[in-house]
């Protein structure tokens, strides 16, 4: 069972992996009772002096006050000349709860702020759980002594137990790149897309790295990769109020500073940090709500990129779609519908797609070689791929997502009956 | 049981209406055995000579051949000297067949002007059912004489059976207006939104009134009418490749012709025609897929009309709002985040939430006078009625939409295991 009662994810993968440690960066979590009782809900990170920040938040016009505190934050810039903090809490996301919200955040932000002896302006938080309800900062408050004196480089693994809401699994992924003189690593953890009791999904992603990088380099490799992964990734077309990704480098690890990321030591260090992201990305949707399949959309031949990416989402976020891969149904005319609704450039009579290596339609109709029982044989897999080809330019993109099966509907509908 | 041997829909009208006879146009079904043996599944409509016809039709992309044929057609012109007449089948959406496809609409429509003596370019043609196979139009021509020695203009009743596919009831609706110097009717039939065994979505309408009224004039009273009738209601997102609306006009009533639309006859005419089409809009809502609950979403206080309809569709869409009303949770949460993600402009402090009469939220959070137990049992109405008031301009537009439960999952998911 995971954390929240939930069965595991089939999809899961098969163990949390080893996370190797950053340089620079602490972790300690505790049980501050926020909603639950007898689990860990707060965990506090500490980013040491001298390292550089870069971060992506949710576009909603409804996002929470913490996020509106992050992003005001980080505007002013991603340097951290005498170190960082974030603080995390799972049970209550703190969103739409009015000025009321906010003065939480200051709180528990100007908290972390004292005991750490940091500036507020370094000082980041996210909530997760329950909308509308007031959160209970004073709980938080009560651990921050406690938590700022447990801080420890091993703690990552906890973290990402103690950030899970309705997540069946606990999400971390690594990588270590080949520097100038020397390793750099980079560790990440993650939380959603799981609903959060009785709310909503909300997705936490944390990165760490040793490399030395400016804070606009660190913000660019971030926002470069963005699009392929945590934006091309959707359980149930649900954004939340909340999503957050913060990404600090501490510069301690012993290769030369990055100065530029076109260069050998740059592309292999964005490389590998997309990788991590694309990695959590890919975890999250494994853990989608009720989710049996885990599903590549591949969109090539496509106008533009954009239009790309209208024809993966329709079709990720088709609702028929979904459920026929849930019934394991070989039905590509649903794949059809969501092309022709998406909005893109598309001409009937042009397209192609395949399951897995069969190609199912092509050129306006049924492939001539298309096999029922084949194609049915191949959607009993646990993971699948879909390819499109629009045969109009070159434009790609790839997306993931899961199915939808009744799981998702007891999750949604029946958790509080 | 519906004839699809689905459970008729919950929210299903106690009866189909009595239909009032439209002098000049005439209807018969047969059982062609396209797809099901010992259902009708082919319907003929006739309009008389002197008619004049408006349509509108799936924006899809990917649209069928049948599509394609009837607006060609109708870009000629609305006038029908000679009358015109619609043929209609269900079992096979003839979609997605390529050249094939058209070829079969050209037979059809080809066999149904020489049984009648009308000039092809005033056949209009739909099929719906299963996507990508080759409409066995033999089984059609093989009816179109039968069809044609038994046309009534009694008929319409027994059509709005034949077009049924996975529909728990057979969809119709009327008015009378008082025109100058007699009566006008209106009559409507429709199909949908029951999914396509075993493929997609559908929505058929036809409406006939015996007004007198230029095709011009007839064809900008359906436009005016569209985007707050069939375009504001959604089951599940997924737009069709065969939508069609067709609107004749016999012009036999004995009230005087409509010559503008803003005169006192055009107004009632159009305003009536606009109340036809919302109740069968309606009443293809309280047939979507697994349905308990039929839902209004009015949106207020929006920037524009067109961000009204973005935010009232974000929650009519929402899988996260529709498994919370399936499970009648005042979930309020979840409207703000749909809000949120939407794309209009929106303020999280201004938004005002109600369900029913009952203010949940305001302000940027939860209303002073919030009762959970009120919210809760008013939740256990069939008929649910939510208002989002944006605060911010005039711009309004209402939706309908029901919920998302496990009968949606069984029909799309579990029909061919």
């Amino acid at each position: 069972m995971g954390k929240s009662g939930l069965p595991v994810s089939p999809l899961a993968p098969a163990a949390f992996p080893a996370l190797p440690v950053i340089e620079g960066v602490t972790f300690s979590s505790a049980a501050a009772g926020i909603k639950y009782q007898g689990r860990t809900d707060v965990t506090l990170i500490r980013i040491a002096a001298g390292s550089t920040l870069a971060g992506a938040f949710t576009r909603s016009s409804t996002r929470a006050a913490n996020i509106l505190d992050n992003q005001a934050k980080l505007a002013e810039g991603g340097d951290a000349p005498e170190g960082a903090a974030i603080i995390i809490n799972s049970g209550n996301a703190n969103a739409f709860t009015g000025a009321r919200g906010q003065a939480s955040v200051d709180a528990v932000t100007g908290a972390v702020a004292e005991a750490l002896g940091l500036p507020r302006r370094r000082v980041f938080s996210s909530s997760t759980g329950v909308i509308g309800e007031p959160l209970p900062h004073e709980r938080i408050l009560a651990v921050v002594d406690d938590l700022a004196g447990r801080l420890d480089a091993a703690g990552a693994a906890d973290a990402a137990r103690a950030i899970m809401t309705t997540d069946t699994f606990p999400k971390g992924a690594a990588a270590r790149v080949a520097g100038e003189g020397g390793e750099i690593r980079i560790a990440g953890i993650a939380k959603g897309s799981g609903m959060i009791a009785p709310d909503m999904a909300t997705m936490l992603v944390y990165l760490f790295t040793d490399a030395a990088i400016p804070a606009p380099l660190l913000q660019q490799a971030l926002a470069s990769g963005l699009d392929t992964t945590f934006n091309a990734i959707t359980v149930d077309s649900d954004t939340s109020t909340s999503d957050a990704l913060i990404l600090a480098a501490t510069g301690q690890s012993p290769a030369a500073p990055i100065t530029d990321l076109d260069g050998a030591a740059g592309q292999a260090f964005v490389a590998a940090l997309h990788g991590v992201m694309r990695d959590l990305a890919h975890q999250v949707v494994r853990d989608g709500e009720g989710a049996s399949k885990f599903v590549e959309i591949a969109v090539t031949g496509a106008a533009s990129t954009e239009d790309a990416q209208r024809v993966a989402m329709s079709i990720a976020n088709s609702p028929l779609v979904k459920t026929a891969i849930a019934g394991e149904d070989a039905n590509w005319g649903r794949i059809v519908a969501a092309v022709g609704k998406s909005g893109a450039a598309a001409d009937r009579d042009r397209l192609r797609i395949a399951f897995g290596d069969l190609v199912v339609a092509e050129n306006g109709w049924r492939a001539p070689g298309y096999d029922e029982a084949a194609a049915s044989a191949y959607m009993k897999n646990p993971e699948l791929r879909i390819a499109v080809d629009l045969g109009l330019g070159t434009g790609a993109r790839t997306v993931w997502t899961c199915d939808l099966t009744h799981g998702y509907i007891d999750i949604n509908a029946d958790y509080r009956s």
